[in-house]
């Protein structure tokens, strides 16, 4: 085969995970050490900083500082929800691409993100062939979502997952302190599949989890709802409740779009959240309890002081096995999972096309959820379970957390 | 002296914390040690399961549960918000404690909680005195709201500190993710005082903190407010704001009972909180950002998985040194911490009297406040960094904490 000698670039996309750093540390130190990579990238935003002609030149940086990206969260060098325009009415954007890859000659391209950057990653790699200009394309999975196709699971999935536990076993203790009746409403992200929320089912497993989970796989009703609080106040007084950002009824509605008459402006600004507070207020409304709302919100996704060890090993290894794969000549491909064993666990790491997971979704297995409300059955315990264990924190300095200081030099227009 | 025989009883009391049980812990532990108790107790949701006669024996316990208590977030046995009835008006509660604690020999009353606990402590052990029966009564401190008269700080507080300043880097990292204006607004609890909100200067000290920093001890001004977020927004986009849930404005509402008009029966139900979420909305109305609220709620009391090692240990001590105390004929004080140094950080265990903890808070010192929204200066961060080093995770069972499980069998009535 013959070799491509060029520079590598790598662009962070969507929003982030407490690993999304560690693919990032597997594909920085692995280019650094091949003689066809000639500079090595990171992309200031994603795409968006590639449009820009704005990125880091990571042979500047240190490599200690490197390696602590692996314990440090978010997307260190900047993430971005940029969606390319429609080649078909305006192919600027790839053009413009193809221009900014040429100057620097960038041949090795990783994209860490979900599917919208798989999309994206694909689209160019198809503009760069059309026009001739070799560039071997690799994605780098993350989402805490779980949603990839063709993947057994995504970085950042375990450690979410492992933060929704441990934190909901933390507060049903605090939860069921008192001698009074109390209801306990816990918001999880996932904006179409339940895959994190479902997490809240270790806790129950540990005996200290929600007595109610509600999944988006299912529609959502109120009554139904209101009359399941109700059974589990009148049996202990105290109900904990987990449920999905993604909830919505039957006219297809999330919560808080059921519920805008009466909070008008209040969740007017874009994103879900809110809908735990709108329900403990429903809660509140038809049973005599204290009632508590929480919301999960930005901490379940990078809370780095609670991540999984085999999730950021994953994670690292990911970014180093695009670096490999796209020096073997592979382009074109997502990294993905595949499960070999549970017990011990280990996984392969595949090739999946980039066009494959742009289009396609993986789904909570219907037949791993029980009736609406009751949770998740075995299979989907002995599937989340092997994924979150061991701990991996950054390393302390006066109590608290170590994170990489990047210098960030720009390179060179 | 002479040696009291009899059974010793302890209670927990008012809002949990990740170290209440370290507490319990040393409380049990030390008691079982010594012959001159002859039972140990621990009492159903505090005053109240000793009024009802619900109280645990302890003795039955396993050795090794009562060592997990050292990492089991909460009040294992039951918290209570129970006030004593005036006693010029209505003795009845104080003869029932009486005629309990004579029925079981119970000798050593110990009550763990903040000022109105050890105020209870102190009624009961005036009235017991009244009625010439000897207990020694001892409190061991504890709140997040680290508030308490006469010791250096209190059990909780460290713990509650470190989640509030680890947690604020991470969202750091995540809040200044995009490429776009957004502000993110973060509250803490902490009703009168600002010494847990004052935590976020930690993050502030690793150059990973909030922009803001509101304390309850200033009068909260929403004009102020808004230009200081705009002020940062124009510097450089992002603004992170810590507030805590106690601001006032200058007539001294609470800031959901500023909007209340706008919220309706959104925050009928009692506690604080929504305060972040309705400060958020004000700056998106004012500014053309994205805005983000986030309460920590129950998360920053009962997060053990990111508790202090100094408090943990401090936490344990204390309820030892209650026990060892009361059996050299100490009563009526409350155990409570003096720095000796801080390089090394050492403290001694002292004795403050039950009426002085009763009657007396422990302000945050204002000459440790900047001006308003401006953080805390360095006396602050010396005094509040020793107190948050090292971990003390609980052991790990299937990548899940393993918590204490008590056997929680009722003493025969």
């Amino acid at each position: 085969m013959k070799k491509l000698i060029g520079a590598a670039i790598l662009g962070q996309s969507g929003g982030p995970t407490s690993v999304i750093n560690a693919s990032a540390a597997g594909v920085f130190l692995e280019a650094l050490e091949h003689e066809e990579i000639t500079h090595v990238y990171g992309a200031k935003h994603g795409i968006k900083g590639i449009l820009e002609e704005e990125f880091y030149d990571i042979g500047k940086e240190d490599l200690k500082e490197l390696e602590l990206l692996k314990t440090t969260p978010s997307s260190s060098i900047g993430s971005v929800r940029y969606k390319l325009k429609d080649i078909t009415k305006d192919d600027s954007d790839y053009r413009r691409l193809l221009a900014v890859f040429k100057k620097y000659n960038i041949r090795y391209f990783f994209y860490n993100g979900g599917n919208d950057s798989m999309d994206t990653a694909n689209k160019i790699s198809k503009f760069f062939k059309e026009h001739d200009y070799e560039c071997r394309v690799m994605g780098v999975p993350k989402t805490i979502d779980n949603d990839l196709y063709g993947t057994d699971h995504t970085p950042g999935y375990a450690s979410a997952a492992k933060y929704v536990a441990t934190t909901l076993m933390e507060l049903y203790h605090d939860a069921r302190v008192y001698d009074t009746p109390m209801c306990t409403i816990v918001e999880i992200m996932g904006r179409n599949a339940g895959w994190l929320t479902a997490a809240a089912q270790l806790a129950v497993l540990k005996g200290q989890g929600p007595d109610l989970i509600y999944l988006p796989e299912h529609v959502f009703d109120y009554d139904e709802f209101l009359d399941d609080v109700g059974t589990v106040l009148k049996e202990n007084g105290k109900a904990i409740v987990a449920i999905s950002e993604g909830l919505k009824d039957k006219d297809g509605k999330y919560i808080p779009e059921h519920f805008s008459d009466l909070s008008t402006d209040s969740f007017g600004h874009a994103q879900l959240g809110g809908a735990a507070t709108i329900l403990a207020n429903e809660v509140a409304k038809k049973y005599d309890v204290k009632v508590r709302g929480i919301e999960f919100s930005l901490l379940q996704r990078s809370a780095q002081h609670l991540v999984s060890a085999v999730d950021v090993n994953e994670a690292f290894q990911a970014g180093k096995e695009a670096v490999k794969q796209a020096l073997l000549g592979k382009t074109d491909y997502m990294i993905g999972f595949e499960r070999v064993s549970n017990d011990p666990y280990k996984i392969n790491y595949i090739l999946i096309p980039l066009e494959k997971v742009a289009n396609e979704e993986k789904k909570l297995p219907l037949e791993w959820i029980e009736p609406h409300g009751k949770g998740l059955k075995q299979p989907f315990i002995d599937y989340v379970l092997p994924l979150i264990q061991g701990d991996y924190k950054a390393p302390l300095e006066d109590g608290l957390p170590r994170f990489a200081k990047l210098k960030k030099v720009l390179a060179k227009k």
